[in-house]
Formats: structure tokens, sequence, C-alpha cells
């Protein structure tokens, strides 16, 4: 994705373990078919390494391994293995499907995971690192061997075990941060000093893998490659354990954006990023920061008024980068009180306004007042400032009375007065469901074609007598209305809401139509 | 909060814009009653400068900034202004209360900052920065200067207003990295050049802002302070424009935990950090993403086999920090299908388990299937792991029939027939709102002391007649039960939930005291 001249010597493997570290955090299991889903992503946007699991741990890591090996198509896919002999043979069975397989096997090199985790001494670590990785290579071309807690071992051990493997056959050697302890400069020259003692580090890729423990996983993977590494282990999002690894994304867009420091290239199409996040924040059910670099929601948002002006003259005085590189359509202006003039007026052009000086300025004022007591200012807000007449004018639909029979002898039963424009009507009608029922009576007493996008109780409370608050969001010829409701009782909250934006739907629709409006 | 000889010119002063930088992005607007809950809290933790608004910007937040300038106890508390008068005088009259006040100023000085959105030559930029700086000086002691996009200015130039400034008065000269864009060596370089070129450099601080859209926000401000600067501007959960600003509690921290390598020195009460990043994730409604360093959920939690073995032998094989640093309790072992034999002892243990040696495997085994089935494991699947009998037993209260009546014209009323050990009972009870009415029958039918602690309806769907599903959790005796059930009916489902956390209450006394099995 970079223009500088393309030598293999500068080109960066990008190595993806969402579905190893990513998942083996808390709460980020992912199913058999999220898997498979997140693994082809992966293989299209150009990953080069995809790291699918660890096929001892379970019948279905293996499962999930094998199934993605057998449909990979230009990834290599890694499985993960302790250092003994039953899980290396495990992981060869899992990856052997691969167009091209790879075993990865691990074993702690620090002396304190040595001592107290392993109970062994550092020869024997040294004899089994040999013993497995002899055995994986039996079996496979492709084998990566790691050194858990890489930046808290000693050097010259080090140095003699990193040796010792690559004589084995490791073709991959990874020297991760495995606590999120290393800082960059420090970890440049570690991965310098190492590279440069062994004699025969010609002969294998040297790899990064950083936790962010400390915020610095980017920069001390990058840090890495600047020591003379040439594979740097990731994940989407940044998942992965404790506070994660090093986030794909933004060791990709790094890369690419200050490419003129960090002089290297990789395969990953950029524009898949944001869909990539996506779907593995979906699969994990966890959320993204809305300011996490690259991929949240405000990564290309402005509110305030300085920055809205520059990014509106010209968008690289607040944008290193453009939005449609990471696949977003464009930047959001949003606007809040942090907004200036410029850009109101841009958001009204957007919606088709055009104000007189007066109008515009006192427009502006009383969005600005607004603002101090709301969080997020929205088109209804603003249709609601500029237009006087819409912001004095009473809703026309209001609800008069209700009653709901439910329970488990269905259907469901609403009896519902309203009052539209000063009559009184009033309707029956049946549901699946009491909110089914309750709505049912509205469509009978104001018919519409406005469909129900969204339906939201919120009653996060110690007691059940508290208030509940109901969201309702109608969609209308292209445009949403959302409208809140409270009330102790679920079905008026709910009846309350639906109307709320249905007023706002017949408000807009006078507006655009004067001749029409409804009587 | 280090262990270091502290030495003046060693000391980093910290200087946090969460209400401020990270207020003015999008969605993150707060009231005035949260600003100064903020306010206080960074205050107590020990932060040296608090920047509390932008007073120009609207009487909201002037008002803020004046309060918590009245408040403040030990943090000096700054206020924003752009290069003007207007701006300027606002500013020093908003701080002008606090015990110190600061009045920061600032201006770009990046070549496309001062033709695209400022349209002006640098002479101007120049004088105008001398002209500020002057007046406020000459309406309060503590004046910091910005030059906004330092980073992607020119040095030259740089050196000459910094210069200048400086002559001026001002006694903090920022130079942020706006738009997140430098690199740790770079930007180590840059501010040690700008250091020795400026001749009177040693008359002021000089300060590091960096944002984090190539994430590496914390990298590079760290290595701003190794180049000179010894203020580092931040916020609490990182929030700010865009991918947000470099994050206090992990600079904080990367300072602490590395002082080996960052050798100074800060006055924050570290144990604070928990509850602030708590405090603003509430306010903003921003989520803290579960990976997030130092503060997200996962940051002391582990599930994957090798890392519980690992931290119950010794947490710092896997942290290299203790959770009580940052005022957390404990680490936290979550038990999954990555978890291996060690931990699923030791959480039987904490339960009151003891299991022989096949019994033991059986359940691990089963636990390891359900684990590959489901994302969370919690104490109550366990419970029904190991217990046969109760995986076994029936629910001894079951829902007969149901018939609510609700509506505006309040009380609701419910009906409510159960089947308890086999004998059907009937009740109806009143209550504030349907709900509240369903969950009184219940209380009626089958006395208990059980505390409601949620109470939550999920129902996001395209139509009202989908399922709705409801989530209770009730307190008893310390421990929580946590029920779902789903019905078109809402308030059938809230039955069911209940009705579903009351029988493990029911199951798990009649295991704890045998003899006392209610009949």
């Amino acid at each position: 994705m970079t223009t500088a001249p393309k030598s293999e010597k500068d080109r960066v493997i990008v190595f993806d373990t969402t579905l190893r570290d990513g998942e083996q955090c808390p709460g980020a299991t992912m199913t058999f078919e999220e898997k498979i889903e997140i693994a082809e992503m992966l293989d299209d946007m150009g990953v080069d390494v995809i790291e699918a699991g660890f096929p001892i741990t379970s019948e279905g890591d293996f499962q999930a391994v094998s199934e993605i090996a057998r449909r990979s198509k230009n990834s290599v896919i890694a499985g993960l293995s302790r250092a003994n002999p039953k899980d290396i043979d495990r992981c060869a069975e899992a990856v052997k499907f691969a167009r091209r397989g790879r075993v990865h096997t691990v074993i702690a090199t620090s002396p304190l995971h040595m001592r107290v985790k392993l109970n062994m001494t550092p020869e024997q670590v040294l004899d089994l690192s040999v013993a497995n990785v002899t055995r994986a290579r039996n079996q496979i071309d492709d084998v990566e061997w790691s050194a858990e807690d890489a930046t808290r071992s000693e050097m010259d051990f080090l140095c003699r075990i990193v040796e010792a493997v690559i004589k084995a056959g490791a073709t991959t050697v990874n020297i991760p941060d495995t606590v999120g302890y290393t800082t960059p400069e420090e970890y440049t020259r570690f991965m310098r000093t190492l590279i440069e003692r062994v004699p025969n580090s010609d002969k294998a890729v040297f790899s990064v893998h950083c936790h962010n423990d400390l915020g610095m996983a980017v920069a001390n993977s990058l840090a890495g490659i600047a020591g003379g590494a040439r594979q740097i282990e990731c994940t989407v999002n940044g998942i992965g354990e404790r506070a994660g690894n090093a986030a794909l994304e933004e060791v990709v867009m790094a890369m690419n954006v200050r490419n003129d420091v960090f002089p290297w290239w990789n395969r990953i199409d950029t524009t898949m990023l944001t869909r990539a996040s996506k779907l593995v924040s979906a699969a994990t059910s966890f959320p993204v920061q809305y300011n996490k670099a690259i991929v949240g929601r405000n990564a290309f948002a402005h509110e305030s008024g300085i920055h809205q002006d520059g990014v509106l003259k010209d968008a690289s005085t607040y944008e290193i980068m453009r939005p449609e590189m990471i696949g977003l359509k464009k930047s959001s202006l949003v606007l809040g009180k942090h907004s200036g003039r410029h850009a109101f007026v841009h958001k009204l052009e957007e919606m088709g306004y055009k104000l007189g000086a007066n109008q515009l300025e006192d427009a502006f004022v009383r969005m600005k007042a607004l603002a101090d007591r709301k969080k997020d200012i929205y088109d209804e807000d603003i249709e609601a400032l500029v237009d006087q007449e819409i912001a004095a004018a009473h809703d026309r639909i209001k609800l008069t009375s209700l009653t709901v029979i439910a329970g488990t002898h269905g259907p469901q039963r609403a009896t519902m007065k309203l009052d539209i424009d000063g009559k009184i009507k009033i309707e029956e009608a049946e549901g699946n469901g009491p909110v089914d029922a309750v709505f049912n009576c509205i469509k009978a007493l104001v018919p519409h074609e406005a469909k129900l996008e969204l339906y939201q109780v919120h009653a996060v409370t110690e007691g059940t007598d508290a208030q509940a608050e109901v969201s309702v969001r109608l969609a209308h010829e292209g445009r949403s209305m959302t409208s809140k409701a409270s009330d102790p009782d679920t079905l008026v909250a709910s009846a309350k809401a639906y109307l709320g934006a249905l007023n706002k739907i017949v408000m807009k629709h006078q507006r655009d139509e004067p001749a029409q409006a409804a009587s």
C-alpha cells in the first residue's frame, strides 16, 4: 500500500493473532462460524499469517483451526502449541490442510518464568526447544519458535537458545514482549543485539509480539522492526491478553502514513480495516472505544469550532490520513457547543436551509445554548432551532388514555384514546405481545407508512417501580426520527415514544409541503 | 510515587486536559456538575494543572471554569484561549479565582495551518503571539503558550517564535503533536533540538501534548520528556479530539513501572486511577475498551490456562504491576475454554467444593465442553456442572398463568398462578407499573428476602412482535443469581426471568441446608 520501491528486505510480514491471543482473553470466545468468517476476511485483507487457534486446548479449537486451514486462500495458517510432543502433533494435524501451514511452538525463557512456572533449568528449556522444533520440522516446513517473556530474558541465554532453534530448523523466531514491559528504544537495542550476536540469524525471520500494558505496543512493534525484525504479530482492534496486543490497524497505518521514518511495506488492503474492526467487535461483543485510533467512531469526527473550520478549509489540517484509506466514507462534523459558525452554516446548507445574517446569528446563539444542556445535537434539533414555528408548535397527536391486557393468555389487547388535532379518537387492537398491541392501536388511529427501526427499553434500576425509558426510531422517506419517553409503566412510555417520533414526521411533512398540511 | 531520589529537575508536571481537549470531542460534553466532580477528583489525585475548559466558547464553559477555579485546592487551574484579546481576557477572568490560575493561549505555527486556516504570514503569527502572551502576563503570572501543529512546523521559525514568547513572559511552552503524526525517535530529537537552539529555553517549562492517531501518544509523550520537556498534557482514559490524547493513567504508570528507563517522577496518587477512569467514563458515557491499558476490565484478568497457572504461582509472571497500585482489589481469574485444571481447582476451592480425582476430571471435561459453546462461565454454571443433582433437578416454582392490566389508569394490576412443588397457588397484586405488579405477585406467592439488583429488557428488533429478552439479577445472602427469559410478551418474560433467579436461590438453599429443604 506504500509507494516506496518494494524490496523484499523491507517487507514486513503481518501475522494476525486475533483468533488466538485475541480470542483467549476473558470474554472474547468466538463461535466456530465467527472464527471462519473472521479468517476469511483476514485472508482477503492480505494478512500474511493467520494464527487460527491453539488446537490442543479443546475439540472446538482443533475443528476451527482445521476448517480455517482447509479454506485458506493466500494466508499461511498457524496454530499455537506448547513445548511438548502432544501439542505439536495436534497442531501439525490441524494446520496440515492449509495451502501453507505453520506450527508455532512457545516456551518461556525468562529466569522468572523458567523457575516459577516451568520449574526447569535453562539447559532443560534449551534441550526441549530443540527437540520440539525438530519434531515440528519433521511434520511441516514452516515452524515458528517463540521465547515467551523474551524481553525479561537474559541476552546471553537468549542468543544461545535462538541459535540452537534456528539450527534445528525454526524459520521464524519470535521475541515477544509478553508482559508489555519494554520501551521503544530498549526494544530496538534488544532486537538489534540479538540479531547481531546470533551467528545464523540470517536463516530465520525475527518477529515482534508486543502487549499494551503500558500503552506502547504499537511504538514497540515498530521499534522492533527498526531493530531488524520483519514480522509483526498483532490483532484487530488490539484485543488480546490483559491490555491486548498491538492493533493491526495502527501498526499498518503508522507504516503507511509515516513511511518516511518507517520505510517498510506490507500487503494489507487498508480499505478493509473498518470492516475488519466491526466484524471482530461484533463477534467478541467487545466495544471499540470511541477514541480508538484508526477505527474508533471519533477517529475522523470533529466537533470543535477550530477543528471543523480547519477541516472544511483543508482536511489535512487535522487529518493525517483520509478516511477513505481505511474504508470509511467521510469525516464527520458533529455539531455541539464547541462548534463555530462555519460548521453550523455548512450543516444548514447540507440540510437545505439558507438563512439571512440575523436569522443565522439568532439560530447560532440558540444552538450554543441548547448544546450547553444537551450532549448531542441531532438534525431534528437543528430543524427545531431554525424553524421557529416548529419550535413553538405543539404536538398534533397526544395520548389521552391507554389500557392494556397482557399475560400468558394471548393475544394481548390494547385500548387507546388519542387527541388528534383536538379531536378524541378511540381504537382497540390486538398484538403479539403488549407492545405490539399498543403500536397496532396507533397504526389504526393514525395510518402511516413509517417503519419501526428501533425499539429499546432502558430500565436499569434497583427497584421495578422506577421510570422506564423507551426509545423509538421511525424511518420515513429516507429520514429517521427518534423519540424517547419515560413513564413508570413501560407500555405507556412505549406509546408516548412512538407518538413522539410520529409527531416529528407529521411536522416535517407539514413544513415540506405546506399546501398539503394534513387536517 | 516512585522511589528514586526526587530532584526538582526530574519532576514531570502532569497537566490534565480531560475537561478541555477531552470534553471537546464529539459526544463527550459534560454537565456543570460532572465537571466540578471530575475537577475535584483530579485535584485530590495530585494532578498539577487542570485545564478546566475554554471559557470563551460558551457561558456554560465560563461558569464551569470559574467554579472549578474557586474550589481548587492544590492544582493550578488553566483555561484555553485563542490568539485574540477577547479570548484572553475572558479566560483570565475565569481562572482568576484559583489559588493559582493559568492562561493557556494557542496559535498554529505549521505552514499548512498558518496559510489555510489562519490566512496569516509567519511574521503575523509571531507578532500576535507576543502581543497575546504580553496581554495575558499583564493579568496573570502563569501563562502557557502553545504552538498548534508544532510537529509539522519549521524548526527555524519555531525557534524564533518560542524565543520571542518566552521573552514576552510565557512560563510554559507547549509543543503539541496536534495531529498525532510524530514518532518517538523523531519527537525526542525535535524537542532536544528546539530546547538546545532557543537561547532562553531555561526560562520556561517545555511541554508535550500528543494525540493518538497512529497509536503512539504514550510513547511519544515519554520521548518528548526524554528530549527535555517536563510537562505532559494528557487525559483520563485518553479521550480527546479524534483518536484522543495520551492517557494519563498510561503515561503515569509507564514512568512508575519503568522508572529505570524513564527516570522522572510525578505527584499522582495512582491508587485513584481506577476511580478516575470510572468517573470520566460515566460522565461522558464513553465506554472504556475492555483491553484498555491500566484501567480496562481485562487489564488484570486472565482466562488462559498458561496465564492462570503462572499468576497463581507468582503474579509477576504475567503482571508488571500489582492491581492494588491502581486502586483495584485483585486480579481476576476467569474460567473459560482456555482455562486449565489448576485454575478450575482454585475456583472450586474458592466456592467451597472438594472433589476426588475422578469427579474432578469429569467436571473439568464437562466445563471445557460447555465453554466451547458459551462465552462466559459463571459460578452458577460451575455449581451445575459439579453437582449432578442440581443439573438434573427441575425448577420447583413454575409460571402457570399471568394476566396483567396496565395503562394510563393506574395502579396496574396482575393476576398470577404458580405451580410450587406441584401445588397451584393464585394471587393478585397491584404495582407502580405492570412489571412492579408482576413482581409483587411473585413476592406474595413465594415470600423471600432476595433483593432485585438488576432488571433489563433487550428488544432491539425491526418489529415489536419479536421476542423480548429480560434479565433479572437477585442478591441473596451475599450471592447474586442471574436469570434470563424470552417471550413475545415482555411481562411474561419478566415473570419467567424473576422466577428463574428465584429457583436458583431455592436450589442453593436446599443444597446448603439439606435438612431444612423446604416442603
